[in-house]
């Protein structure tokens, strides 16, 4: 697995995998000096839709929220502030009320407001070149299609989908469209988990031979849509394990070919529609073992740790929008990093990619992926026994 | 589970599972302020045969270590030195010139010396109370058993021995024989270990929900007897992975009673014959799932971190003869002691018990119970799926 990522606003290209020193300094120092552009809202607030589509041309790819949800309003909108490459250019929501606070904040005039009936209509925006789709997951191969449909790239939250089965079609669509689909990843390109991807590609501390990770967090309000199987898919693991999947996978570059998992359900009436917690093994072709567990139901784990030959490393707090905290039984080696806008920089590398013509990675492929282990771990749990994770 | 142990030398019976403040505290004291016996060896030396069991006589139970490796050489034969209640008596071994040496080092005369075959005569040996059965696991059964026919109470090696069905053997044995059977469970009166148990027992972080343990290292020569079925019965996972095993029982309380297990060998040669790396997952009767790894085939696992409603504890570098390290979530919680030796306290409390006329734990109900858990890890391995754990 090799990630090509855009530099932000500097033109150059790198491999964000092999941990080019000069990236992580750039991109970090460039995420750095760029101020939050704090009174842009107010600004275009004053101006009609023209001035709208224009005020913010140029270089910057209009990007179309599709789902105003927490993730938008507290981390999208603000991240799409900080970036070069990128501006808010619409909205998309099922509820006008939401639509009408955006409008507001964010000066966005009603010819690029839409709801899910009247999403189509998208592909008449020439501001609009990227969906990016924030809906429940049950969701998000509509919205990928339909988007793809409109004539417009697509970038899609975590999980890619509710199975593997709509990945595909969801990579279909967008590549009969000619647009790019890329996966909201955003800790690809996290300087703390670059630094372990070249820590354990460039083997600093030898060979890896076993992996620990773990994501989970108590899932506070029993009505949301993520404890709904008919929205979410599944519950923990697809919502936070998945962190866990993607770090053994891009610590290891390899995909898991086997996989052993148990659940438990400690309060099944709140979790009676997904899973709470999920422990599981999975073993790589070069041997490697990952040991994953993933829960709604306790906070406490986040972490990934890696062991080679040599020694041990790996990150605390580590799939957070911030705050990733690294380590290493080496002394002379440390994993510290300033804090990025994790959403600032993956929309930005997005639209970087479109911008130079360059496929963006992680794409939907990369999606696609982590849902074949995401079934494959369904599927041991549900028939009890040890199961081969399916091939792209 | 429950594990009455009773003071060092103090004539105080405790529940060092409810973690009383006074037990740690005067077993730290007691074992900080006893001296080292390094004259012993020499002063002995000099002493004929009688004098030999007269000297260290009194409240002192004749020890008969069988097997002079690695663990007797370098702790347990300095550890009985250290001891109140306790003192080497005996030894047994099949190479004449460890008994030689060892009758130089520590003045043993020549009728308290047997090798395997004629162990048996120890019978007619009213100096030996205790037999501590040191020899590889698969002859733990035959010596546990010889050892009780000749009246001596047997204090064994973990693991207990190769099979679940052995353990019951020994168990009835010993049983019969009207002695007392103690299990090598050092860590059960580490007082880390002790702490943490408390913790879990006292919900100080609330209702446990998950526990990760892991204890493995890099197993060098090739030749070792570990490595060798017939003598070890297994690898890692019965070597080191039980300690593992343990921390999760102790600190839950519980029995699993569902494991789902997968094994790697990346060493298909020096691991022929015996588990190099598992990782497996145990769910318990609460609810409670724990994930657990063992190796041969590398270092740097040596832990477990318990995660509960209200925070997190562990233990660094957990399962080695000292030098544990304690770590928790709240900045009020201190897992900090002092170093014990972890092999004089469990041996003085087995002889105290005996003194007492009181039962010991760990027994062999608690090596057994062990078995059946390493049993269902291979069973699941084995056959590619869930398994139960049979019970007692």
């Amino acid at each position: 697995m090799e990630v090509f990522a855009q530099g932000l606003g500097l033109g150059f290209t790198i491999r964000a995998l092999r941990g080019c020193p000069k990236f992580k300094k750039l991109s970090i120092h460039t995420m750095q000096r760029r101020p939050f552009l704090a009174g842009l809202g107010a600004t275009a607030a004053a101006l009609g839709s023209s001035a709208w589509a224009k005020q913010e041309s140029g270089r910057k790819l209009g990007w179309a929220l599709v789902g105003l949800g927490s993730l938008s309003k507290n981390q999208l909108a603000p991240a799409l502030a900080k970036t070069t490459h990128s501006r808010l250019a619409a909205i998309v929501t099922g509820t006008p009320a939401k639509a009408a606070e955006w409008q507001k904040q964010y000066g966005i005039p009603d010819s690029h407001v839409y709801n899910y009936e009247n999403f189509d209509r998208i592909v008449d925006n020439p501001d609009v070149d990227v969906v990016y789709v924030v809906l429940p997951n049950s969701m998000h191969e509509e919205f990928t299609i339909r988007a793809a449909k409109a004539g417009k790239h697509v970038f899609c939250e975590k999980p890619m989908a509710n199975t593997a089965e709509e990945c595909r079609r969801m990579i279909e669509a967008v590549k009969s469209a000619g647009k790019q689909l890329g996966i909201g990843y955003r800790c690809q390109f996290e300087p703390h988990h670059v630094e372990c991807m070249r820590l354990a590609r460039e083997k600093v501390f030898g060979e890896l031979k076993f992996i620990e990770a773990g994501f989970g967090f108590q899932a506070g309000d029993p009505a949301q849509w993520r404890l709904r199987k008919s929205l979410a898919g599944g519950g923990a693991l697809m919502d936070v394990g998945i962190y866990a999947i993607q770090a053994c996978r891009y610590l290891t570059g390899e995909e898991p070919v086997e996989i052993v998992a148990q659940e438990t359900k400690t309060d099944p009436v709140k979790f009676a529609e997904v899973d709470e917690t999920i422990s599981c093994s999975m073993k790589f072709p070069s041997g490697l073992l990952a040991s994953l567990m993933t829960t709604y139901a306790f906070n406490g784990s986040n972490f990934f740790t890696a062991i080679g030959q040599g020694g041990r490393f790996g990150l605390e707090a580590a799939y957070g929008y911030g705050g990733q905290k690294g380590w290493s039984s080496q002394p002379g080696v440390k994993i510290e990093f300033p804090a990025t806008d994790h959403f600032a920089v993956e929309m930005d590398l997005f639209s970087r990619a479109i911008l130079d013509g360059k496929p963006f990675a992680p794409a939907g492929e990369e999606g696609l992926k982590d849902l074949l282990v995401i079934e494959a771990i369904y599927r041991s749990i549900r028939e009890g026994k040890a199961v081969a994770v399916e091939t792209v």
